[in-house]
């Protein structure tokens, strides 16, 4: 009610010039002070760690906003690029929605490029399992992927020069049992389309998918899927929405490309990092500062502070403790014996864990 | 992680039945939980106190939702009854929208039926000051004030039965210099067709528009007219959306429609309210409880009570002092003197405050 | 920066008499308001729900505050009573804190009839195990309790009208195996010292001592034994402090104390009521309300609206739901069938939830 | 309840062992999880920029709080030191409360040296105006200042090497009309004995006691003052609390005394930050990134990044944006005419802004 107390002075002075002040107060204190945040993840091994979210979908198919909502969503999120990957093959509002499949790609772009974001041509090819749902990246003309035949639209996208993601594998609606690699999926992997694989999605963590991607040497992805609004579905306050950190050289859409195809990418999901041990220990090393403050006989304290947005849950045979994302911790050491951590929230494997050595000297 | 502890016990125990649950972790601690809250505002005067915004748009206008959000928007922040009112003559999206002025209706009609949410069919008409913009409620078919002038689409509106809302009279758009009366506003209100006005609209409050509604005994509405999303515009964790109270005998449209008609509204917007003299003392009387708990020669503390979400400012000569949203303070008196305080929140003309008399009796 | 704007305006005008505006400028904005609020508990059976903690420290025990400290904690989170319960054998700040037992008590007990909180005179016996801590509420002099053998302790607490809590029976401290029920407290309980258990304490809760209240008619209690700063300690944004909820007929000492020891408590922590069946159902029943807004032939959609602070998570062989606390969920039954639900966060037994029957009836 | 899920698996597979956790349920969620967090503010002109709060209170006068809590809410608040400055004449609490003047720092000392905050020997000189209070810093015996003679006091104080504060200038307490500087004040100048002065206190800017360190090089400092809870009084969640940021050579309490007599400090409490030009110019400068992303004639779009906590609101004749703390902004140049702002949260006088000139080249 600042503005108010303004007018009372103003009017107690006789000022008549600002009538429309009187008439129209404004009550910004109502709103949200929205604004581009920061991610807080490091560069490492001489890349820059891009924040990508390569699944998404809007009215064009069966999501419930119209596509420049999700570039403004990317924006205030902090991330780098995104794809949106409307279903090529349904679309429950079509009556209603005119366009084609490549609509919301280009209704999206010119906010896009506004806003600095990079915006990722693609599509979902939505199909029964095997193989299931597959997103196309780098895509020229999605609408050339409504094929009949599954094989068809792969082929399409393969000569469009797409990227292939294998979406939520172990989604229950399809793999009602378990998480399943088919067939299907051997013939498109030994295709070459069979780059990703989410190992996460929306909210659902697939372990076992994980470690297809470390044997076989597909990326892992992150992705959140959205179809609603992404600040309602997701916690925002506590974690970041899921997404896939890729090493890249530069922060352009080549880049992205070149470094997917090259597999370096990292599954980032609530505080979760998924993928191969050089990253996730390059990631851990560049985060953490550990440093030597106290030292009395053989107990010596450290002080080890974390500069990202990543907590680690460190564990030993004696002790757990946590480095939280952006502070700091203690850790006394009463002797310089054991120092191995597996890093319960890092996983190099679907079961397993980042183990580390802490640097305790002075 | 939750999931990850029970598999780990799991495993250790030799179970392979629950392969499914190793393979899909659901993590749903990375999701909001949504679902429908509480506004607290009293029922007065033997009638109900319904929540309602009658001003919304989606993408079927110029807004960036599917209908069916406005309906989940509602029912989650608490609200009795909308109004999706696209406007009639305009439509940004329409390339790629299809559709007519009754689609936003239609669509989000089964839904409000599922979510017990009250839809009334409208349909903003949106001409050149004047008389500018204008909220028409309770249509029938709003395709049909699709016309070149704005004289016959508000009496087709007329004709079917619509209650008229005077949206945005200060916005700086229409009326760059000040808040004005047109003569086109005499023409409409002689005739029936302004029934109502905007004191508030999204962020912006027009004191001397409450000061017509009170000299003509026209309603004071407020609205969020929200185009984007309402979650992310405004700041729900302080305040509720900008909305209108009715005063109904029952929670259907047909008392909502009554109401109206009666003029039985209270503009209520961030932590104000704005309305007639009778129904802003019925409110505060019914949110807010005194009793006294120490006495002490002519020392006495009360305790006051506020059941309500609206904060109360009282100001006196002497004091001033909060009675927070549902909360309690204390206040010591001196001596019986002096009780009557201003409530610098609640408004009955532009620039004029309720004035009430705490009943500080045992 | 509300006040620098004024002040801009004021130096415009040339106005010098406001100096100390000038070189004073407030910024409450950096501030918490605070204030007391409501908890939502209904009240039952004819009696009012007082929110009481009969279990807390200061610096005249090894607490870290001053005694008034624990009053403003009460008040500002709504509750009606408290017990200071420093420890009685013990006191880690004893060098620097003068004082005797009673000392916290008579500090606090100005500042509690200004706030108008109910401050119960109290302390804590602390011994090993067996009979490990009990609470003594409704003493006269407890410094009086100071005695070497602790069933002195109980005799003079006993002399001068007390009621014994058990503190946390199942503390790892004292019960490193499991949570036993010893002989000395079978003693005590058949010499009537042992009125109540508190089958919760801090952040631990002991299903068990819930068994013991039920089958001996003991008073299942709920504390905090905050040593610590209480909003610091706990997660006030999601859950209220543990407490223990006293039916009483009315709020005063004296209807407390009755109600104690006729047994009418219920624990309350997190989300959690754990207490006599009648009086869990009573509140059930008081908190929620049912309506059918919606019929279709055998399927009916029902609104179930909660007033109270308690979540109620709702479980039967077909399906789980949560009536939100404050807020309302829909229920849709497709036929009459089935309506018995456990709820699962309400025990009347270690591992016995309450059963509803829920009245689907228009 | 996660581990009531696992208590019930294990139940049902017959396992017996885990008595103890049947009995003893942790429920981690009801706590708060308190951790070290960082200040983001940038190191500059290179030294360390530590950020300190010399003014705070404990029962040992009249505070409310045991010593070791200000270690502990400078620890989680990421502060690098803090002085405890009880009030050396008079003691509130004194009947109940043992110890002497040094007393508050000697028992926080071994809990600072635990948790790695620099902790400084100090005390308040609190007499009436003038000079009014005073903090004295870097001393080795507090109670030797208990004299009956400020200027006593003060001697005293020197003799001991110690650094003054000047503490809350404009105190309406003291200071009933506006914020004046006296004879007193000029005859401790005069004597090294006024080295600093509060700019800030608590929740009070005083613009004016800016100018006279800039005028007379005098360090501005911020300070809580605080006598409670420091999470309690301030809004951490969208402030820190009012500090001085020390520009000093290493992390040393010697550091610290170095800077402080050199006067390199900035005030910052709120979003503000005041102090000399040059300061706040390097801090702007290291915080702030900006880079040209889209060029299309002379339409020029910048991404403008600022690493720190501290938002810069900058204004020109033609526009004000807001660079936010931790995040990201877009500024669109028509041309490259004008890029000169003032940073509206900057002062580098009373009323006097740091102005900045954009550096708008790709």
């Amino acid at each position: 009610m600042k503005t108010k107390i303004i007018t009372a002075i103003c009017l107690v002075l006789g000022i008549s010039a600002s009538a429309q002040n009187v008439n129209n107060i404004q009550m910004p204190e109502l709103l949200n002070k929205n604004s581009r945040q920061t991610i807080n993840v490091p560069n490492i091994l001489g890349y820059q760690t891009l924040k990508c979210d390569f699944h998404m979908h809007t009215v064009f198919s069966d999501g419930i906003v119209w596509p420049t909502v999700r570039v403004d969503e990317a924006y205030n999120e902090g991330l780098d690029a995104i794809a949106i990957t409307d279903h090529i093959e349904r679309n429950p509002s079509k009556k209603d929605v005119a366009g084609d499949d490549n609509s919301s790609y280009e209704i999206a772009l010119p906010r896009a490029e506004q806003k600095n974001i990079l915006l990722i041509h693609a599509g979902e090819i939505t199909r029964s399992m095997a193989p299931g749902h597959f997103n196309a990246l780098f895509l020229k003309n999605t609408q050339a992927l409504d094929t009949p035949d599954w094989r068809d639209a792969f082929a399409e996208a393969k000569k469009q020069g797409a990227y292939f993601i294998w979406n939520h594998p172990g989604w229950k609606a399809q793999q009602p049992d378990t998480c399943l690699w088919w067939d299907e999926h051997t013939e498109l992997f030994e295709n070459g389309m069979l780059n990703a694989i989410e190992v996460f999605n929306e909210k659902e963590w697939y372990p076992i998918a994980l470690d297809w991607c470390m044997d076989k040497n597909i990326a892992p992805h992150a992705a959140s899927d959205i179809h609603g609004i992404n600040s309602e579905m997701y916690n925002l306050k506590d974690y970041h929405r899921p997404m896939t950190l890729v090493l890249a050289e530069e922060r352009t859409e080549e880049s992205i490309r070149e470094a997917l195809f090259a597999n370096r990418t990292i599954a980032y999901f609530g505080n979760n990092l998924a993928g191969k041990e050089e990253f996730l220990k390059a990631f851990f090393e560049a985060a953490v500062e550990i440093s030597c403050f106290k030292e009395k006989g053989k107990e010596k304290s450290y002080s080890i502070k974390n500069t990202s947005d990543v907590p680690f849950f460190l564990s030993s045979e004696d002790k757990s403790f946590t480095i939280p994302a952006n502070g700091e911790t203690i850790l006394m050491i009463k002797n310089d014996a054991e120092n191995m951590y597996a890093i319960k929230n890092l996983f190099i494997k679907g079961t397993e864990n980042l183990q580390v050595s802490l640097k305790l000297q002075d």
